[in-house]
C-alpha cells in the first residue's frame, strides 16, 4: 500500500481494499460535563462545533467514517432525546442505522447492542467503534490505522488504535504495548499488555519516558461475534439482555423488549468488560498512530486545540464579539454579547444564554464538580 | 456640640444650627467609564445601587443631604438624557431644583451654574457641592464635617472636606494640609497648601507617612458669590457665560440663552479653576474627616467595598445566581443568569444583558481603555 494510493483513495477503491464486512458504529452518548455550560443534557458535546470547522463533532466523525465504511454502513447509538438533533446533523442516516437508548447505559451496552444487532443481520460482520465527540487532525493517517485495525480484526484479534503521546497528559487512559503482532495488512500492530486509567503526572511522565505507552482513544475494531463472546465472559447478564434486544430489534416487539430489558442492563465501560480481560488473554492488539487526536475533555483541552499556543486568546462561537487586552485562554460565545477580557492568563469564559462560566485552564477539570453541585441543589434548568 | 445632640438631630434642629443660607448641590454627571459595562452613557454610575443598599448612589446622596439642607434646598445638575431617571429616583425634586445640561461641561460649569442661579435667586447663599456617585459610611460624621465647612464658608473661606487616608491609594487626588484655621464652629479646620493629582505608589506612601495629606473627596462648600468671583479670576469667559445663563434661567429666554451660550463654555475641573488658585491665595480650608468614603472609581474599589476583605467573592445584583468555588473578587450580575466562577483570585465578572466584562482587580483601571477602544471602533451600542 503506497502513500500515493492512499492519497488518491475513493470510497469505491477503499471499500474493495478494506473489508466489505466492515461496519462503523458511533456511540453518541456522553454529555461532556466538563464542558458545561456549553455541553448540556440537551446539547451534548457531540452536537457542538468545537473546532470552528462549521461542523458538529458528530458530523465530522460521520464524514471521517464515510470513506471507510460507506454511508449506509455507519450505525449511530444515541439517546432518544437526541434523535431529532442527530438526524438533522446526519440526513443520510437511515432508520435501520440509528439505535435509540431510553437511558444511557455506558459503552458496553452502546457498542454491544450495535454489535448484537449487526451480527444478527449480517453474521461475521466486523465493527469499528469511534466516539462521536473526538477530534482527529489527519484523516488519511486515521484511515490507514483503521485499515490495519480491520486486518487485525479479520485475523481474529480485537484491535484498538493508540495515539503516540505528545506530552505527559493526565487526562487520558494509556495502553501498554507489547511485542509486534504478525498480521498481513497490519505492519505496525503490537500486542497490548495492559490498559491503564488516567495516571498522575509523575506516572504519565514515566510512561512518556518509557516509550511503550499510547493514549487510549477509545477506538475498538473487532468481529462482532468475538466482541459479544468476550463480553459474555465478564457480563453474562448483559450479553443475555443484548441478545434479547437484538432478536426483537427488527421485528414488531422491539418496544416491548426494550421496556422489559433496558432497566436490567448494567452500566459498565467496555474497557473493563472486554478490553482489559482480552489484553490479559493476548487477544488485544493496538495500531500505534501519530495523527493529531484529542477527546476535548475540558476547556483547557479546547483552548489548546483552538489556539495552538498559550500566547493567544482563542475565540469560539459563530457570532462571538470579543475585545481582549493582554488575555490568554479561551472565550466561547453562544450569545453574540460583547465580551471583554482584560489582563487574565489562561482564562476560560463560556457565555451561553442562561449560564456563564469563568475559570482558568488549570481548574478546567473542576467544572464537573459545578455540574454535580447544580444537580444536588436542584438547579437542573441549566444542566 | 455634644455627641448626644448629633445623635438626636432632626432636620428642624439642624436647619437652625446650620446656616439657613445653605443650599446643597449634587452634580450628577460622570458616566464612570471604569465601571463599564455596568455604568454606561444611558445608565451612569450614580443611577446604580453599588452598595447593595436598595438605593442608587444618587438617592443615597440625596438622603444624606436632606437632614442638612432640607429637601427643598438641594439642587441636582445632570444631563438632559437622565432627567426621567433622576426624577424617578428623586420624586421630591422640584422643577426649580433640577438643572439640565445639554452637554457635559465638567465641574466648573456644573457647580458654577448652580452657584450663579442660586446666587441670583438668593444673594449670599452658601452652597455645598457633593458628588452624586460617592459612598459615605458614617452619615453623622459627614454631617459634622459639613457643619464645620458651612462655618468656614460663613467666615469667608472656600472649604473642602478631606478624608484621612487609610492606605497609600493611587486612585485619588490628595490635599496637602497646612496650619489650623481659627474659625468658630470649625474646630478641626486646617488651611490647604496644595492640591495634588493622583500620585504614583511611592508618592502615595510618602503622603501616608508624612501624615498631613488627605484624600480629595471633591466636596466644596463656599458662598456662591465668592466661588463665582474666584472662578472669574481664572475663567472670565466661563463666568460670563454662567451669569448670562443664570440671568435668563428663571425667565422665558432660558432655552434660547442655553442654545447660544452652552457651546461656548469651556470644560475645566473646578479643582483647577477655583480650588488650586484659592489654595495659593490662602482662601482654601479643609475639614479633615475620618468617615468611610469611597468614590467607587473602579471594580477593584467596588469589590473592596462589597466584600470588606480579599478572602470572599462579593456578589452584587438583585437577581444574582452565583455558584463559586475557591474564587475571590466580585461578580456583578444584571441578568439573573447562573454565573459559575471556579478557582480565580481577585476576579471581576460583570454580567449585563448585552456586554460581559472579565478581568481582575489589578487590571480594574484598564477598563476605561476598553471603553475608549469601543468608542474608536464605533461599537457604541454597548456604551
Amino acid at each position: 500500500m503506497s502513500e500515493t494510493n492512499i492519497d488518491a483513495d475513493t470510497s469505491a477503491s477503499r471499500a474493495a481494499r478494506s473489508s466489505a464486512r466492515f461496519y462503523s458504529v458511533i456511540p453518541a452518548g456522553g454529555i461532556g460535563s466538563r464542558l458545561w455550560p456549553l455541553s448540556r443534557a440537551g446539547a451534548p458535546k457531540f452536537l457542538h462545533d468545537l473546532t470552528g470547522s462549521g461542523h458538529t463533532l458528530l458530523r465530522a466523525t460521520w464524514d471521517r467514517l464515510v470513506p471507510i465504511a460507506g454511508e449506509n454502513r455507519i450505525m449511530v447509538v444515541t439517546g432518544r432525546a437526541h434523535r431529532t438533533a442527530v438526524e438533522a446533523q446526519l440526513p443520510e442516516l437511515g432508520d435501520e442505522n440509528i439505535v435509540l437508548e431510553i437511558e444511557g447505559k455506558d459503552s458496553s451496552v452502546a457498542i454491544g447492542l450495535a454489535a448484537a444487532i449487526l451480527e444478527r443481520r449480517e453474521p461475521g460482520v466486523i465493527i469499528g467503534s469511534f466516539a462521536a465527540d473526538h477530534v482527529i487532525g489527519d484523516e488519511r493517517h486515521f484511515r490507514r490505522a483503521v485499515d490495519e485495525g480491520i486486518a487485525l480484526a479479520e485475523a481474529g484479534y480485537i484491535a484498538t488504535i493508540g495515539i503516540e503521546p505528545t506530552e505527559a497528559a493526565t487526562g487520558f487512559g494509556y495502553i501498554e504495548c507489547g511485542v509486534a503482532v504478525d498480521v498481513e495488512g497490519a505492519p505496525s500492530a503490537l500486542g497490548v499488555t495492559g490498559f491503564v486509567e488516567k495516571p498522575d503526572l509523575d506516572t504519565a511522565r514515566s510512561y512518556l519516558a518509557k516509550g511503550n505507552y499510547l493514549w487510549n482513544a477509545g477506538m475498538f475494531i473487532a468481529r462482532a461475534d468475538l466482541l459479544l463472546e468476550r463480553l459474555g465472559r465478564t457480563q453474562p447478564k448483559l450479553l443475555e439482555g443484548l441478545l434479547a434486544l437484538a432478536e426483537a430489534w427488527d421485528g414488531p416487539d422491539r418496544g416491548a423488549v426494550i421496556d422489559r430489558v433496558w432497566p436490567t442492563l448494567p452500566k459498565v465501560a467496555i474497557d473493563y468488560s472486554v478490553a482489559e480481560p482480552a489484553a490479559k488473554d493476548g487477544l488485544l492488539t493496538v495500531v500505534p498512530a501519530d495523527f493529531p487526536w484529542d477527546d476535548v475533555g475540558d476547556f483547557a483541552s479546547l483552548a489548546k486545540l483552538q489556539s495552538g499556543s498559550r500566547s493567544d486568546l482563542a475565540i469560539l462561537g459563530q457570532n462571538a464579539r470579543v475585545l481582549a487586552d493582554s488575555a490568554t485562554g479561551i472565550v466561547v460565545s453562544e450569545t453574540g454579547r460583547l465580551i471583554s477580557v482584560i489582563g487574565v492568563e489562561n482564562i476560560v469564559v463560556v457565555d451561553t444564554p442562561d449560564a456563564l462560566l469563568v475559570t482558568t485552564s488549570e481548574h478546567a477539570q473542576r467544572v464537573k464538580s459545578v455540574v454535580d453541585a447544580l444537580k444536588l441543589s436542584g438547579r437542573t434548568d441549566v444542566l
